[in-house]
């Protein structure tokens, strides 16, 4: 089953149209290509609705967002809204300025997206506006464990359901759920966090199995998850003791480009509620 | 030949402003610090005069163009051509929107260029309005093959010969002609296509190659491609079968690192029709 | 001694706000995670100042800097000073152009630095405008040498005690001084000038040291160098005879990742005068 999300992706090979920081932007497009799909970044208000038009699906990345990036969300989801194309988001540090969180709502409101991604702090602030974003993490009293995880789920849901999309909170336990199931995901390492961009680059990549996989978000985002996830063990399992942050970046890049549909099934650590 | 070519840039060790994109401006630096030259990123209205002033070459970019760098790039480009330094233009997504097509004719129109590198849908959309560009990666349709090369051959030099500039198509088989000459190159590895910026890197290489090789832009732009396609051929040979696109770009900047003038005399395959 | 500078930073976990270039922006977050600490990056006017406010210190690194993000910089700065959160200023091309100079000098007016690290020419610059900056890198007729070492530790002493903040000078030999005191510092190997942003790299993760080490600047800037050094020459002994400077890269970044107090402790090369 999230077997054939993948294939899809090397089969379909969509291309994204990615409005995302500069800060992990090259690991995004080297993370979409090593999935399968294409990558291009464009950001100017002059040219992102046709940009976006040629692609299979948007990515909206908030990581450094600006007035003049800000403007092309807007134009881009709108568009890609108006053509069907999918639209993730990543509210990357909202609850972190008003900026954020106020562009969150912005586009939250103005734009219909298919699956938000992000971590517990900054899902939270864009539901109930009470998480507490340390910068562009999650807040360790946000944290999703195992004694918090029914309400969580509870909580994903519900969300899923007033926003009609798939929410996707990462973290240790990774919660992907619409309003009525969610797949509970202990998939991944906790050296993922040392790393600038894995939620960044997950939110990419999880754009391009949605394309890939018309009217399975759920499954689709879940799958996205998942490989992620696991990669980040295969990667962990290659490190020796000199290696740290940036080998491990290059490795869990290198085994997304290499996973294949059977070991995605074999390492998937996932339950349904 | 080529051999001096890489000489001369590792003597001269040439200082080149890059305007050019945010996705993969990383590699693009520490590819001209690997072949041996020096780079300075620098893209406001401000400030791009004076830095290309100092500088032997202008390498413009329009990957992630907006409305205040494609000033900058037209500020600079004039500049640079008024002090006779080589000005580089790579037309990243020629065809992908109006914006990105029309900028592309302004710059030809404005500012003399002594290379074009593109993929073959970039430089037919600049060239004649048709290619049919997919992102910012060529067209299948518009690929070129063992049997449509002698007219893409054709097709460079008239373009090469209208814009009195050399043209770099790049792609499985690569065409680097002025208006009299091709060096129809077959270096390179098809992973190449799975790494951002391999193109980008390319390009801003090729300004260092025509900087430090004054007068002979034809053999310095072919130098610079046989390097890149060698040097991808010569990281691919590193690989084991964890690696991926992440290891693969970071062996080929390793390889142009270690490249010296008989590695490239020796590696490099081309033709000259 | 330095050992504790290390293992503060490990035990606070400081988040940092970078308003900083776009070229370099991912190792410098990557370097932050790797030393222990946690990188925002944020630079619209509308944003900042409550981003620096979340955060426990500013690094200002002008490499990209345009009309936008000078405010920026200028605003936050100001901000970090009412809230007395270390500031630390990386003036990358200063005396490269007037914007960059200007915006220097600029800067220093409107905010109280706690470090200022530069190369040589940077310095010489901002310090009393004769610097003869090569783009981003030093003059070679502005090294330190054995030879000018003594006066250079005067200058920087001077400069100190002007500015009222520590003065960080890295090349082949490192000073970092206050009005009183200077360490030279001996660690580091020449492959460092061939990767882009080491300096920026340091600047970043010297604000980390000083925000974890409070009333210690001295030192604590001192300890960074010496980490970055120290690990410049570790990541050098790992590389094999097909690395180059990407490899190397990514190497220096796992051994900050890998640093520990005992290890800087015993690799550190310096003196004070």
């Amino acid at each position: 089953m999230l077997k054939e999300k993948l294939e899809n992706v090397r089969q379909e090979s969509p291309l994204i149209h990615n409005i995302t920081n500069y800060v992990t932007v090259n690991d995004c497009a080297n993370i979409l290509l090593a999935c399968g799909a294409s990558p291009i970044m464009s950001d100017d208000t002059e040219e992102v609705e046709e940009i976006t038009s040629i692609c299979g699906g948007l990515n909206i990345n908030i990581g450094t967002l600006n007035q003049r990036t800000i403007e092309s969300m807007l134009l881009a989801g709108k568009k890609a809204n108006q053509l069907k194309h999918p639209v993730v988001l990543d509210p990357v540090g909202a609850g972190a300025s008003k900026l954020r969180t106020e562009t969150s709502h912005q586009l939250l409101k103005q734009v219909k997206f298919t699956v938000i991604r992000g971590n517990i702090s900054e899902i939270k602030t864009i539901a109930i506006g009470e998480g507490s974003t340390k910068g562009v993490d999650a807040n360790v009293a946000d944290c999703i464990t195992e004694e918090n995880l029914d309400e969580a789920v509870k909580f994903a849901k519900e969300f899923a359901k007033k926003m009609e999309a798939v929410i996707a909170i990462t973290g240790a336990i990774d919660i992907v759920a619409d309003s009525n199931k969610a797949y509970i995901i202990r998939n991944g390492n906790p050296m993922m966090s040392k790393i600038t961009g894995t939620g960044c680059m997950l939110t990419a990549m999880t754009t391009a199995y949605i394309v890939a996989n018309p009217d399975r978000e759920l499954e689709a985002a879940a799958a996205a998850v998942c490989a992620m996830g696991l990669c980040g063990e295969l990667a962990y399992d290659r490190l020796n003791c000199y290696d740290g942050n940036s080998t491990y970046r290059n490795y869990i890049i290198d085994e997304i480009f290499n996973l294949d549909g059977d070991k995605l099934e074999r390492g998937a650590k996932y339950e349904v509620r």
